[in-house]
């Protein structure tokens, strides 16, 4: 299969960045399409098979998986990793040391701090119900936060640092602890 | 002294890849030993001085250090460090942004989710009392997990999402918290 | 502008490692000053513009942001991220995948556990209020735990793994929890 890649003009890329890595997930073989102006820093490893806007910016040592679409303006700060078959929308900012698991949906506007750990699976490993969180637009997580999947983490809502959270926070809440609750 | 490397057949290694690195722990310097078809993703570092067997996969800017045993089919995925002294068994995956402390044993069939820190020192720096734990074969460990030193994870157990785990967990029980308890 | 390197004597630098690299905000564009005998491994970044000690060692892709003050012997090991802006003594061991926020201040002798995240905003994006915590003489910070900004940790305190600071601790004292509580 032809792996094409289509980049967008305004490329800056350090050294050892890897554009169009390939995935061992056959089926899952597609171009990448990567934006104008994107900014890859060292150590960047963009996947082929996602779909990325303008102005992508990545910190050092990012690895961007497969499948992956991703909107205007986003920053993806170092060490930080992207499952695939995520959705994320524009002006995101995703800080450094953090995971976010296959099919997480993140919406505009949305902040996450560093270190935050975002799970698929109920129990590890359980295949079956793989399900990512959605962190609606505007919601901004706290640093070393973990969030549960399938869950929905509402517009403009607000979660403290360190928080676990395990259920649906609705719009425009604070919520905090373990497991996160209203902040009252 | 000579710097051995013993390398099986059927290694696809990155650009980038560094094998054998070589230990300051200047008593610790031993041959590497890496099985057949091990497959190694750039910015991956492993140290001399370990046995790992076959199929050995790492994601990206992994850190494997010194004089560590490890099985067959385990994975190691990507940002994640894997400390000096552990024994870790067969079809074996940790994940990302993982960091296992020295001295730590792992048995077969293990799963390690995304961010999981393991200690090894009952106060940081305590160096009398370096003990890991022991995760014991089938256990799965949730994201964001924080493992304390000494403890046996038992048997088949499963810990949630941002435990922190101070005591002994019976075998094939599911416990979550801070500190984790069995969830009944 | 002219971005000097002052480097001392005796550099011992591998592959991948870069030395000086340019920060995009323009108004922080300083020289880097290294001291003697720097030890850095691969995948390691350090931007111009910080003041860094003698014997300073780092882990493989390690990041160090611009504008930092940095004492002598400080090691930072593999996959950790300094941020802008810090203040940091000697004799610190800041260990694996951890996360120090812009404006942090660390003194002497302290030591950060694998996968520490400390913030530098009360609420995620609060850029009205960025103030790091300090971490006081002697400190040691147990892993994954979770520090928050204008918090003071006293000299010779011990913070319990998995711990979230959210007030300030005594001098000497143990903390530990969700929030972090005194011992007793």
């Amino acid at each position: 299969m032809k792996n094409l890649l289509e980049i967008g003009e305004g490329l800056c890329r350090d050294e050892n960045v890897v554009i169009g890595y390939a995935t061992e997930r056959i089926d899952q073989r597609q171009p990448l399409s990567l934006g104008a102006s994107a900014r890859l820093r060292s150590g960047t490893v963009i996947y082929e098979g996602s779909i990325i806007g303008d102005h992508f910016a990545t910190g050092h040592n990012v690895v961007i998986r497969e499948a992956n679409r991703i909107g205007d303006r986003v920053r993806v700060w170092s060490n930080t990793v992207i499952d695939y078959g995520c959705r994320i929308g524009s002006n995101v900012l995703i800080h450094c040391n953090v995971y976010i698991a296959q099919f997480t949906v993140i919406e505009d506007e949305v902040f996450i701090a560093p270190g935050t750990m975002v799970a698929n699976d109920k129990y590890p490993l359980d295949k079956e119900n793989l399900k990512g969180p959605t962190i609606c637009r505007g919601a901004r997580i706290g640093v070393n936060s973990t969030i549960l999947p399938g869950i929905r983490i509402g517009r403009d809502a607000m979660i403290g640092a360190g928080s676990v959270v395990t259920r649906d926070v609705p719009d425009g809440m604070t919520w905090y602890g373990v497991p996160a609750r209203d902040a009252g």
